[in-house]
């Protein structure tokens, strides 16, 4: 079975707004046991439109198609697709009874232009939209099922769980099992990954197994797919090799990020947590809250952007401050200071140069410390990542991050275990 | 002249990584005066790569291809390509140098494997990959240029910038004259947008005036293509338009984000902010301060994630807290207290429920307190941000910084401005 995914919308090929749905339309897929093909962006031009879906629908038994279902004079995907399946619009009406209600609850005037999302082309399924007011529409085309869904993520992904995933599963049931694995390491090139794992591996390659390798910002991903009765022990078999062979560089599977391993180790470990951020600005923070439970394990973050604030909330003293905010010292002062404040376990501090501007020839543009403090003691690393603001956010937090890990793992090796 | 971007990656159909390409080579191309026509992602199979390729290169004077240039067996791309272009693989030696000098640099071992990078099709242009190993490519088409570009983005958004924009305007001019403009508003709903805007515009789209309108978490874009010789009077008239019928609505233009209005107009009132986080934990300072120049103003940020932090930071009265941490006056209490603490002009406090658990029955996950104090007073909103984790603390962090854009919008109003 084929499964394609055409995103229409002009402002994606403008580079106006990051397409999400691609990934996150991609997972849910895979994770359902069908495959994309291929995803396609088009302008909302009623004739790109009609190209990109009129050759998938020929190609591929599932087609699903985002955005252009809203109520202003761009969205023409509803009635475009009625046009050219040559099926006439007419009107749903609990779909009209919903969006009168949505404005009604929301107290806001209806412009009457809304409409027109009660249009459905005949002999469609209406997928609800419990978010917004474009419904979802489950089209029968010659070969299988043309998707439709509301461009907005809010609306989509809620209606996709609740409708989309029940519905494929029942009129268009995965017709081969395939299992993917992916395991995460970080510290180690993507080529050297590949040297450690690829002979070992070539047995197992033999027998089906499919490998890929994906580097970004210090991580190298190992992603394994196999199909069949036979891939989950093959997945399984091959995990255990990549683990040997990468032991000390691997954190996690799958949708497992460094903040996930970080959080779900101090649970474990029933240790706390905090962190003093210049630099990396409020976002080591703000990725250590992403995981649901932080709040059991991380305690505290301070973003000390100022130098009066590094004074006043730290308690650092000023001499210190004014012989450079951007050194191995006060990285240790902060981490140090802010882990005695709240009494915690762990704690991390980073203090940097993010850019474009505030550098000098002894210290440019990407220099940062990065302090991890302990009862045992503290710990600086200097680092130099020049790239633009938010990527070396990104890549400062990883390595603060990656302080942690080592801790624990260099703990395990002395401990025996492993 | 068309033009068309096609990203390899089975990483990016399975859904594992997010396809920041896609809008980050939209944006540049826009900007230099090039249209996407259409994007497409295929898998790392060569079969697949070659499909999209030759199909391209067909239709379109210009063909961008992502990925699949790395060292590891998976990458595809480089050897497919020559192949179906009949041309042969040659070395080429200052890119074979640059790679040996990569290593060097690092201090890592080499793997034989990388040096399948300095292979390149013969009668093509290469382009020098400054953070990476593997370099660009431009390859001749009967119809133009096929270009070649390294997955990372730290690799390929410098490669692009140095070389393939000035190799673009070089041999491949922009043929029309295109302007575009965004307008960004914040606070109105979409179709209400365009029922205000678009009898007062259609004059102009008689003139060729596009409008797209794209609708994000609180957020409503108008965006406005015009082409030719008329078009940046026709943009600058329409926009002038745009911003008499929605006023209050309007953040800003094109890339601006509410964060940088906020950052900007703290500047020109030479007046600072402090925050104190709860349940958007950290994200509202991480937003900030990815604002360039935001230092000056924002003094700092308190993720007080703990009852005990809020306690110790804030001076909380743990007899409030214990009645409930969710709640107006707890919101008030740390904005206020913030405030004073830093002797700031603006203060934003926020306290909630961001999930999945932690719920109850009178304050059920989504529940948020938002909380402004300036020296003239401290006002608290309620909301219901229904959804899921870092969606939650996106709207809630959008919510708090429209409540100072409020305050502004609220003081030119009574002072006779605008």
């Amino acid at each position: 079975m084929r499964a394609e995914l055409i995103n229409t919308g002009s402002e994606l090929l403008l580079g106006r707004v990051l397409n999400t749905h691609q990934q996150w339309i991609g997972k849910q897929l895979t994770e359902a046991g069908y495959e994309l093909a291929i995803q396609q962006t088009v302008p909302d031009t009623g004739s790109s439109i009609e190209v990109a879906v009129s050759g998938a629908i020929e190609r591929s038994e599932l087609v699903i198609v985002t955005g252009g279902l809203g109520p202003t004079g761009d969205d023409m995907t509803r009635q475009r697709i009625a046009e050219f399946l040559e099926v006439s619009l007419v009107e749903h009406q609990e779909t009209r009874d919903r969006i009168i209600s949505h404005f009604q609850k929301r107290n806001r005037p209806m412009p009457e232009s809304v409409m027109v999302q009660a249009q459905v082309p005949e002999g469609s399924t209406v997928l609800p939209n419990e978010h917004g007011t474009a419904p979802g529409l489950a089209v029968p085309t010659s070969k299988g099922w043309l998707i439709l869904l509301p461009g907005p993520p809010r609306e989509l992904r809620p209606m996709y769980t609740a409708y989309v995933a029940p519905f494929l599963i029942e009129e268009l049931p995965p017709t081969r099992q395939m299992v993917t694995r992916t395991i995460k390491t970080m510290g180690i090139g993507e080529s050297v990954v590949e040297e450690c794992i690829n002979k070992e591996l070539s047995k197992f390659v033999a027998k089906g197994l499919e490998i890929g390798y994906c580097a970004r910002m210090g991580e190298v991903d190992v992603r394994m797919v196999a199909y069949g009765s036979s891939g989950p022990r093959l997945i399984k078999e091959s995990e255990v090799i990549v683990r040997q062979c990468l032991e000390k560089y691997v954190f996690g599977v799958d949708e497992d990020r460094l903040e996930d391993f970080v959080v779900r180790g101090l649970t474990e470990r029933n240790q706390t947590l905090v962190v003093a951020e210049s630099c990396t600005g409020g976002y080591l923070a703000h990725r250590l809250t992403n995981v649901s439970g932080a709040s059991a394990v991380f305690l505290a973050g301070h973003c000390v952007y100022s130098n009066e604030s590094k004074e006043s909330i730290l308690g650092l003293p000023r001499t210190a401050l004014e012989k450079g905010a951007v050194s191995q010292s006060v990285a240790r002062e902060m981490a140090e200071r802010i882990r005695v404040l709240h009494e915690a376990d762990y704690a991390l501090a980073t203090t940097g140069i993010a850019g474009p501007t505030g550098g000098t020839e002894e210290k440019p543009v990407g220099t940062v410390y990065i302090a991890i403090s302990t009862a045992q003691g503290t710990r600086v690393i200097k680092e130099f990542n020049s790239c633009d603001r938010e990527t070396f956010k990104h890549v400062t937090s990883q390595q603060a991050l990656n302080l942690i890990r080592r801790e624990w793992y260099k703990k395990t090796r002395h401990s025996g275990g492993l």
